[in-house]
């Protein structure tokens, strides 16, 4: 089968690789017919993880079941189905809490696995072909009829509309809340549109990208160009000084100042300053525990100089981590089929698997307009 | 009235000063029969706050009610009431959530008011015969009838009692959790003994004094000794390394390492560290905005080199701040009535009110078996 | 002043009666601009309560602070105010926790007091010019800026949004979630508005008034007409079966079958059938524990023949009672300024004062398009 | 093998049966050592269920590990086991959110299944030498090394200890909390030990049975005999009128009133009566649909007179129905290894499988100190 596979930093190719199977009777066999381009593949792009070489990436996936296991009870071949980027047992302590991102069995010695990813397990991602899916009535979401012509917005439960979800769930946006995002990538723009579901009063995006600031507004949002680097006074100005009620990080480790110099403290420590106290703070942009090719200091330990005082002062909250995928996939994908959320509006780019190459170039360069590439094997 | 006032740094002194008194209709006067020293009491005895020199300290208050203002409803002179440290007026956005701790009115520009404290607002300590109390009817916990039999217990619930507890809330401390605690003064005990009432299976304690560990360990908690430095180690053990389910921070910014230097994120990285992926961690150790005394370079700012890689890639959640001390004091209030909690078991010293002075030198200097002084004004 | 009395069943009138005035230093007068009459009025009007003739009726009310008590701290002359229905005190153990709906302190023997209400304590109504306001600082609501622009949406708060948002927040009403809402009322209209703005994926209005069923439809809900009685049967099929995730009560004891008799567990025993197992059920209809004058043996008692067996066995909740009108009015109020939320569109009639007693007849006799009767004091 | 087999009303008989077997690849197969009688059996062996002759009684149920099918993966042959009474796939919309106790796979057209039930699928159950086990990944609760040692503890966490603790739950009680339980059976008394550790202030349990109230007091709770029918006065006296802050319905549909005569709505008003307003109230007794053979007419239809009128102007709430006991089991399995919970203590015998008969007959007579009885196979 075709897959995207990556050699090394700034180097991914489409070759031929043998097929996915299925190796065990939990698995199911999917033929991919979308797959995105994620943010944090661009982490392992650039080098700044230790992917293997020789491993497939993608992490997004969806498409048709073709094979099931012989322990496999309710997927069915046929079925159009989305897979959370999170692989989970489904029995372990943290699984049966709906803590799936977290899962103590998949990648034994951490906790979590997922599809072509650095540290996350063996399995292979899902830009290909064909998909090998473990535990498979445990991880896969069956979609509606509707799957085909709505592809574009199913393929979004596979991650970033779930994890713009959950920064907003970590964030603890209630009805009526204002709410301040950092981040108007594919992330953000989705825990903007989680957060007018949720029935924000008002929701501030700030980023230096003007075309993606524009989407942020068309999705109702107010966007905030920090391009002069004063974002955040203007979120104090719109919220009588006080900061939001909410505030969610969707840019991580690489955050840059409007001089586009990493700064990894920036988001973090902005957003103690422009949350209210007593306001809460979801955390979805990776940080990484080490990063030896960071330039700064803290950062290559995994650190950053955060403002421990104003935050214990505020009494503010943080909450972190990866979504759990399946804790959200099945009421957005209730939303998605009532009409009620159309995450595909942020898709820039439906490119065939082939032009994976150059979708990932153009992508991390952060071009103008490239918000959010599907491919599509086989086609 | 007699009343304990604070001259500048090392420096406390029992003065003559004008007697408190009614100010406004909402408020009540107490003659105060017991006042504790705090640990937070000893950040402005350093010098290590921005406290005006004549103000009286004091901020854990029990008494009895011996004039009311006028448009007082619900206290009776002669009831005998805890007061909770912060001041709240019971009607801005964040009382009427029950975050008394971050009152918008009472200290205007900041978020919560204190009695006799550095940056609380202009009131009056009760380490004094009397003291002046706002919004009386929303502060003043009624006590039982067996006031003055447990008044070592009752007072407790004016902060430490509270704040061990909140401790505890942050952290999400269930039923069957394991829960790693650092720091035994007062406050770390109170919340281990609030991690027993709320049904731990474990509850350890780290900190470097052996008496504060014999008093953990009397209250069914097992002690960590970290003069060695081995403490995060030894929780990992007892957890499987997987660490605990919670962690409660009982320290603040002048925690220090085992050679008794100041390590102003040693506790907040050993949190991250020994708390399992997903687990909560409660930060009610005071860390300051701004410290321009500290020796590190990055807490002068009230920074810290906190380990954000670590956290978020093990999907913690940190909660910080001062106890709403209204939230808890009635069922913790209970509790002891019922005989069912006894913090009392950690008063070392019970002391007059010209015995102050002594007081504060012994419980600053640490001196073994110092662990926490009520004062009797009057006595 | 005027102000609409009522004299006994089917019989209010508008009468000159003595201004009201402060009483206590914690009062404050409020001038009426706007004051609606609640489907609960009419329970009063039907002779179906214990109320006194003699008293003023009215508990939705919003108007212009024109003088303040001694005591009141936060809220100033000219400040245009909306009231909640239900009257607290700030400081009991009940409002401490939010749930001013459930007072100790305004109702002595009772939990909960109300203005112009049988049985809910000596508050007189403020269908009239003037209405005092007990616990000012506490109970008022200020407004803001556009407060007279958006007179018909602000006077909302004082009761039927936060109402219906109280159906929906006891319900559990989470983003995706499917909702029934038995009673299209102002109230369960409300609850329709509120379950979109929590972002449910569907929301089914049950109820036999056309006029009142094409609302909820230009809310965005599905309407289902149970004329023929076939309303659960509907909702069945329209949730494959298993019954909605959430539902909502919004009609109370004098629920009638399709042929206008009351049947008192009708709406009851039809959520447990039509929502699914483990779901949740608001109820803010009114139920009475004596209704002397009902037909059914059990009612006169104020029981109901319940599906407890079924209840049960499908592990559903109910929660209950009247809304904590504070604990939603500032959030709904942001949505409101925000223009997010516009429960004005369901008034059916703006009156003058004077018009009180047809706009009652008519309203009882739900003569159709009398869905909601703004009273304009001085108008 | 041997087992208890159901022949009819009050007739059960050890047989030898075909042997329990591996089924599907996600099974495991378990030598039995311990299985207890429930209350829930006496439903079946009075004949008020529609069970079929025939079938194996017993859902809990503890032993080793003797087989495992292909694709289990977690699961060891030799591991100790308990086995939730409720059954669950691990991957339908209920389980994946914890509510094992409404799997919507193992028991097609209704939600939920059991090991020996009426109603409850085609599970065999485990008062037997060998049990099958399904999705064994998911269902089995391995024990910790003092398995044996603890067999009397351990095997609680089938389901009683659970479901005790799910009463607590679903009332809501919280640390300093007053409770009242209504029922001092085997679960009941289970709740009031999970009331303790959740840290109520004051435990209050009413029954007639005086050997059943001296082992309430024997865990700490106050026992409210009701011979005279005043438990209910006795609780609202001991709660200054007030009633207790949460409350357990631990009878279900056969309660019965001082004279020993079934009332079925009985302990529901008496909750309604004596938990506070605003309280919460948890059933965790049975109350069926449908229940031809009762004398009550509302009863036969799965009916009671309920308060509702009282119910809903105290703003209640009640949650029910089966425990979801893997929500439970591993964290309350940690408090009874560390020594903190010890459900054995309401223990009342011991005997071996072949006992069963008059096992039965003593239990469903309420025979004075016939608690709570463990079935030992191959002893």
């Amino acid at each position: 089968m075709k897959a995207v596979v990556y050699n090394g930093p700034f180097d991914v190719q489409v070759k031929d690789v043998p097929d996915a199977k299925i190796e065990r009777p939990t698995d199911v066999l999917v033929k991919i017919t979308a797959t995105n381009i994620c943010g944090s593949d661009l982490h392992m792009y650039e080098g700044r993880t230790n992917m293997e070489a020789g491993r497939i990436l993608g992490h997004e996936n969806m498409g048709e079941v073709i094979e099931a296991g012989k322990a496999v009870d309710r997927i069915k071949v046929g079925d159009m189905v989305c897979l959370p980027f999170n692989i989970g047992c489904g029995f372990c302590a943290n699984c049966e809490r709906g803590l799936t991102g977290y899962c103590l069995t998949v990648n034994p010695g951490s906790a979590g696995g997922a599809y072509g990813f650095a540290g996350m397990g063996p399995y292979s991602g899902g830009q290909a072909e064909l998909l090998r899916v473990p535990y498979a009535d445990f991880n896969c979401l069956v979609l509606p009829p509707d799957a085909q012509e709505k592809e574009n917005d199913y393929v979004m439960l596979s991650d970033i509309f779930p994890t713009g979800y959950h920064a907003t769930e970590l964030a603890g946006v209630k009805p009526g809340d204002t709410v301040v995002i950092y981040g108007a990538g594919p992330v953000g723009l989705m825990a903007a549109l989680s957060a007018q579901l949720r029935g924000a009063s008002q929701v501030m995006v700030v980023d230096t990208h003007k075309d993606r600031l524009a989407l942020a507004e068309q999705l109702g949002a107010t966007a905030i160009d920090d391009t002069e680097g004063h974002g955040a006074e203007r979120v104090l100005e719109l919220t009588n000084g006080q900061g939001a009620d909410c505030g969610c990080e969707c840019v991580g480790y690489q955050c840059c100042n409007m001089h586009g110099k990493e700064v990894p403290n920036l988001t973090m420590n902005n957003l103690v300053k422009t949350v209210k106290a007593t306001g809460g703070i979801g955390v979805v942009g990776v940080f990484l525990p080490e990063d030896p090719s960071a330039k700064d200091a803290l950062a290559k330990h995994g650190q950053i100089a955060f403002d421990m005082g104003k935050f214990w002062f505020k009494g503010q909250r943080i909450a972190t981590g990866q979504a759990n995928v399946k804790a959200y996939n099945r009421k957005l994908c209730n939303l998605i089929q009532a009409g009620k959320a159309k995450p595909s509006q942020i898709v820039s780019h439906e490119m065939r698997l082939e032009q994976a190459p150059e979708a990932y170039k153009s992508f991390d360069a952060r071009s103008a307009g490239w918000t959010k590439i599907v491919l599509r094997p086989g086609k």
